[in-house]
């Protein structure tokens, strides 16, 4: 006999919490009763899983305490207004919006920090990273041990869909209507987003990093356990649908070698290496996928101490919604 | 009375060649005749110039005697085809293609390294760098007097226009058939460009760099004249027809004075400083601009010894026939 658990989603009409209930169901995750919540717009709404229609309700008038996992894909405000209640309920909680700090709910990917679950205390509350820190961390985690690492520079080019269903929308509006010669008018993106990049994603702040920059170190310094490791990090907006895409650069102390590194992210979890000389896209490749793809693996142009990667991945898949199913994967054992 | 020059354009019907007659319109360029060059399939072809059409005739049948200056806009075939002709025929060029050394045709940024010019002995040889060499001389020539630099990292985010009008074709073309449902066919890139970013252009070599990265690193290199610094690069493919967009960090030994760097680059020629907490973008500001545009100057996230910044102007404009047309208003002087 299997044992099962009752399971809510809240978001569950979104673009991350859609993928959530999917990939419930694909995994064959042990759900007992699934419970999709929203807010008072989609309450009423249906999502389809495992050959029924499950009807959505309003987060506001959920009992918390007739379910043993909450996952949380809702946005930060949402976050904030009920983690305690399902907490107080005795129901475990990941939470996808950041909102939590890492004290109370530590950054978890099950390929690089999977020990930080361990003697965790129930009702757990394990925080899911950002899809830039999840991508990062399962890519870092084979190469820790074969490279002394001093410093990361990444360029993370992120899809619009990283910003939710509006934007997506947005992107294809805009580009119809620029293919029919009709004068723009940009609403959710400030300005032209379709055959165009936007620098930044966010506001910044005074010293200009923007949020999302911000997290994203804070996240994989938590998640690779190396809280002083250098990261310069920006965070673009490009004109693609789904799948983030990451220039990497990462620069060692000594030589690297290159061998040794192909055979580590050969056989790494999570990890689909492409051909040397090949290299994979977001639409071609990540997008659907349940693994992080690699390739331009080399070394500086004239320099063996530095090691340059092009990673892509599903940024609501892989960066999201499976990560933190993987977590649930992991947490079910002690549930009960 | 002002002197006037007799001038040939290879490449006249090109993405760069018909923007270099249009700049040389613009400026008012000291031009006696003009001689507009291609092969044989435009040839007969016409061209605006100064309200009058001009034709358009093979180069093979071109006699350089009756110029004094050729610009090179068709490519590295067709530069090492003619080059030596044209100077045998005493006539000075600019060569846009990269074909030739340095040590024949230094690479030539005028807000950059305009010294080299002093003193070059005629017929003159002057190459114009790659867009993404230009770019990045004319912002890093009013920074090196203030900070002390180490290394850059750098992904360049190519515009498809960067690989001429083919390519510019297949975008539009991709995109149109991505809209309306039809089944995609890629032809120019051999994958899906529409929504998607290509993580290389154009084929790498045995260690993983492309021709385009290390033509960058080389120009960049002799420009500066700092022939040992360290650039990490890599140039992507973005689905943008026009302007090139880049993110850079300059890695320095000591702490960076922004406030100075900031002045620095508002006072430099070729520079448009956006306002701090904004950014410009390759369709909204730098198509069409005669200048960089820089934006999100700021420090390392915990590193004040790195400064960020990002980058975008008009490839074909203002990194390559505007740059070569600044050469030749260097060279006139010593030219007849
Ligand atoms: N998209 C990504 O790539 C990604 C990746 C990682 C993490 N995340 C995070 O995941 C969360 C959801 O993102 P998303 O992209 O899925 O957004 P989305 O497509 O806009 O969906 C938002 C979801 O939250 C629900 N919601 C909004 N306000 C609510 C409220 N007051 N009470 C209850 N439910 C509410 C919406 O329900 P209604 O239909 O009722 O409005 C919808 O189901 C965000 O925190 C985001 O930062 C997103
Ligand atoms: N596009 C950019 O952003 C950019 C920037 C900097 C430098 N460049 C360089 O500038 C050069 C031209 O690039 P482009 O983008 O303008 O290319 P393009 O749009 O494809 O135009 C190529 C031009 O070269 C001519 N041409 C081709 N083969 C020729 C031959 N055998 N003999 C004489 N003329 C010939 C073409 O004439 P027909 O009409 O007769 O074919 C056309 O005028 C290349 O070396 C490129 O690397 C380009």
């Amino acid at each position: 006999m299997t044992q099962s658990f009752d399971i809510a989603v809240i978001g569950a009409t979104g673009t991350v919490g859609e993928t959530l209930v999917q990939i419930l169901e694909e995994r064959d995750f042990p759900v007992g009763s699934l419970h999709l919540l929203a807010s008072s717009e989609s309450a009423g709404h249906s999502v389809p899983f495992r050959g029924k229609n499950l009807r959505v309700r309003e987060v506001d008038e959920f009992d918390f305490s007739k379910v043993q996992l909450v996952f949380f894909a809702a946005g930060p405000a949402v976050t904030l207004s009920f983690a305690s209640r399902a907490t107080a309920a005795g129901c475990s909680l990941i939470d996808l919006s950041g909102a939590l700090p890492a004290d109370q709910a530590p950054q978890v990917v099950p390929e690089a920090n999977a020990h930080v679950l361990v003697g965790m205390k129930k009702p757990f509350q394990v925080s899911s990273p950002s899809p830039s820190a999840t991508t990062l961390a399962v890519v870092l985690a084979p190469l820790l041990g074969i490279i002394d690492l001093q410093r990361i520079n990444l360029t993370a080019s992120l899809a619009v869909s990283a910003q939710g269903r509006e934007a997506v929308t947005e992107l294809a509006r805009q580009t119809a209507e620029l293919l029919n010669v009709r004068p723009l008018e940009p609403s959710f993106f400030d300005r032209q987003m379709a055959f165009n990049l936007l620098a930044q994603v966010g506001k910044p702040d005074e010293q200009g990093h923007t949020l999302l920059e911000k997290r994203l170190v804070r996240e994989v310094r938590q998640v690779m356990a190396l809280p002083s490791l250098k990261i310069s990090v920006t965070c673009i907006q490009a004109p693609v649908f789904f799948g983030d895409s990451y220039s990497v650069t990462l620069q060692a102390c000594d030589e690297v070698d290159l061998a040794q590194v192909n055979a580590a992210l050969e056989d790494a979890p999570g990890i689909e290496l492409v051909e040397a000389g090949d290299y994979p896209t977001a639409v071609g490749d990540a997008v659907g996928q349940d693994v992080v793809y690699v390739g331009r693996v080399r070394r500086g142009i004239d320099d063996p101490s530095e090691l340059n990667l092009w990673l892509t991945s599903d940024n609501v898949r892989k960066g999201a919604a499976l990560n933190a199913v993987q977590v649930a994967e992991l947490l079910i054992k002690d549930l009960s």
